[in-house]
């Protein structure tokens, strides 16, 4: 390496260091066609850097497990912690073009529009919540690019690779197809360089990465941690209103079983047409989620469904976006999960509490409706139950909780002090069922004043919609 | 439910509340062959417990992805948390007769005896750590089985599982292969239930965990945390004497780049072979650890292999079995992996600093050479590197790093700290060396007072022993 190289790595390696200590997390990519030198530049990038930190991902074509799951399920999966840095040998573009290209779950994405959407989504998510994401796009002229393919043929030990890389997706399309991604890129969003000289293409590479970094660093110091989103008004939603007839005993009885029994079918249904169903609950403290879930899930085959009850984040989890550690429990095809509670906590609990700015929250209304758009896109079903309760009946229940030895453990200091704070809940939760009542992933509100009606009222939801997505509207033409 | 199994189950969850509490580790295995209930009744205790700390893990065969790991890595992936319960519904028990019957791996395992000794380490190794192993058996008898499957298949919208249970290994051979383990368990290792009668069955699978329960919270309790383990001598390793007569500057450049381009060659060598590379740097600080493994990976293809500093364990690792944060992160057939210190922690740091107790840390050079055959049985390489220092040099390598400003941040109060002890890490580091240096997995020590010196020393061995495995003894017959 060039003196003049070395001392710019000496000075990246030290910006890492504090964007390491200020806990921002990067994200870099490369992209680039086969023998482009790629390899060569992000391997001089990785070995700069501090290996407690620093991760490289590279990006494999899909396997038989990936395609069972969403399409940037691999990627969520992946995110930096705060201060990491991963670096992305080929990225989610490349998967992008294989999909594309191969027609990878092509009754679902017919023009594979949805995935650049989601794309543009993902990236968006990620800097609003202080990503430095940094893409790099290598080229190289004709002629050094076909000294390197022959350096690989000529290499006994090596020719396999070159055989590898004629199996793969063409050069050509890959070209063409991310080159339309660089046209319609806004300016500076992606930095291109030139490898054909490789000291020059070095110094390029650091030179971005570093003014990048320090761009990073200052806009950390300058942040505002209380200024609002661009969501300022209160609503009342008409949902929280309803009520609903009680079901006698007698009848509960019976058509709890044939609900029950009912939902198995459709769990074996939907498992064979490989529908993922993602269950999410939320609700007023003794609302009875619970009890909801477990009728929902007692007669279920426990080996295809999940329930993920939510507690406070772990350290590695707060030190991600918030949405990894769902995303990561996401169901694959055919499976259900069931959320008792859910990434709705932000909006709710970390608005109430403070655990999250402003800003953060009143984003987060857009943030989920398109991070569960990236679900419902490949065809899974999202249903997201509310269970009301109006507040003498809390009171009441909170009581029989402290009075009844087996179930005094359900009841801690906390739900008191959250009741303290009944109002602010409410606020939180009109806004939250006004702003993500989407078409693809609905609310159902459900008064839960009369548990047993609630049950029957959510078990023959879920059983009308999966009857609607196996047998009813025709989704993907 | 009947009244007294209810009574059985409100008794059971109050238990693992205050397992859950004390942090007790278990892990539920269900067992026996189709359709004899084992579905039913892990769906009992699946309900009876609460799923913030119980998961249900279901076996699958394995998939491509599966078969390019260990054998037990997906076992271990998935240990419970302390606190947390898994219930194995089919475990390593149907995993290792899938191997077995469909000969998978065969060049590997010709006769299957190496997963039989796996499986038992590895519930030795959980058992020692404090978690609850609970192994069921299910039988039924013939006529109920014959319902059960026939129910299956009069519905149509499941009759296709009874057709997949008719693609999966024989009940005959899970059987017969079951019986062979059940025959050769110790007394009360397997507790076997009999479905013919539902309700007796759901009782006796309650009592039976109420009762283990009940054991572990009691041992729990009991537990002496300062008992040595079966360990009491200190060792002297010569290993820690030798000498290496230094390189000369010109011989390095030119040497460097040669070693470097080889084991380029072997990474792919390798790669082809579907060998994986576990390289372990352990040594004193300021031995060159780093500028060593910089090296050795210089000249790598950065998208296999992955370096793994190993840092304070975050919340979530303490959590686990020590051994749980290593074993996730080694490598997939025909790739490398190199850890910047490992598992040995257990045996230094942990052990020096007083992290582990006594009978812990003693208890891990057993542990740790069980856990590394379990990756060299498969055909991984193992190659572990101990960089040892003098004391006067080290100091002098910590004022140098004091007094430039670009290595000011690689020393720390801690290294200073650490030298204070200097005496127990090299007591430790003797009995460490004395006690894991096995034939599967051998220490090289090297001399790092003449830092390029080392560094040759580490290459040329490195790239000896995997010439050897790739081409040299054949290692199975």
């Amino acid at each position: 390496m060039s003196k003049d190289n070395e001392k710019l790595a000496l000075e990246l390696a030290a910006l890492t260091r504090e964007t390491n200590k200020l806990g921002i997390p990067i994200m870099v990519v490369f992209e680039g066609v086969k023998a482009s030198g790629k390899t060569r530049l992000s391997n001089e990038l990785l070995l700069t850097l501090d290996a407690k930190y620093t991760h490289f991902i590279p990006t494999k074509s899909p396997s038989e497990d990936d395609l069972r799951y969403q399409f940037l399920q691999k990627y969520w999966n992946s995110l930096p912690g705060n201060g990491d840095i991963n670096i992305y040998f080929r990225s989610w573009y490349a998967y992008y073009i294989e999909y594309q290209e191969n027609k990878i779950k092509n009754n679902i994405y017919n023009k594979y529009h949805h995935l650049k959407r989601q794309i543009i989504d993902f990236e968006e998510m990620l800097k609003s919540d202080g990503t430095e994401l940094i893409k790099f796009y290598i080229e190289i002229n004709d002629k050094k690019r076909n000294e390197h393919l022959q350096d690989m043929k000529d290499n006994p030990l090596m020719s396999w690779k070159a055989q590898e890389y004629e199996k793969a997706i063409s050069d050509d399309v890959y070209h063409k197809e991310m080159h339309e991604i660089l046209k319609h890129a806004s300016k500076g969003e992606w930095k291109i360089i030139d490898y054909t000289n490789k000291d020059e293409a070095i110094t390029s590479m650091y030179k971005h990465m570093i003014n990048r970094l320090k761009q990073a660093i200052d806009r950390f110091h300058k942040r505002n941690i209380d200024v609002d989103g661009d969501f300022s008004q209160s609503f009342q939603t008409k949902l929280l209103e309803q009520s609903l007839e009680k079901v006698d005993k007698a009848t509960y009885k019976t058509l709890i079983v044939t609900l029950q029994g009912r939902l198995k079918e459709l769990q074996f249904a939907l498992y064979e047409r490989k529908i993922p169903l993602i269950l999410v609950y939320e609700g007023m403290d003794a609302a009875g989620k619970g009890g909801n879930i477990k009728r929902v899930r007692e007669k279920l085959d426990p080996t295809g469904y999940e329930v993920n009850a939510i507690s406070a984040p772990t350290d590695v989890e707060l030190s991600h976006h918030y949405l990894w550690r769902f995303a990561k429990d996401m169901p694959r095809s055919g499976h259900i999960e069931i959320f008792d509670r859910s990434w709705y906590g932000r909006v709710l609990v970390e608005r109430v509490e403070g655990f999250a700015t402003k800003q953060e929250w009143q984003r987060a209304y857009k943030e989920i409706n398109q991070f569960e758009q990236m679900w419902t896109d490949e065809g899974a079903i999202i249903l997201k139950i509310f269970l009301t309760l109006d507040k003498d009946e809390q009171l009441k229940r909170f009581k029989l909780r402290e009075n009844t030895i087996e179930k005094q453990w359900k009841i801690t200091d906390e739900d008191w002090r959250n009741r303290e704070k009944w109002d602010l809940y409410l606020e939180a939760s009109h806004d939250m069922i006004e702003l993500t009542n989407t078409d693809n992933a609905p609310w159902l509100v459900v008064p839960a004043d009369h548990k047993k009606t609630a049950r029957i009222e959510v078990l023959k939801y879920i059983i009308k919609k999966c009857e609607e997505k196996l047998w009813g509207v025709k989704q993907y033409e």
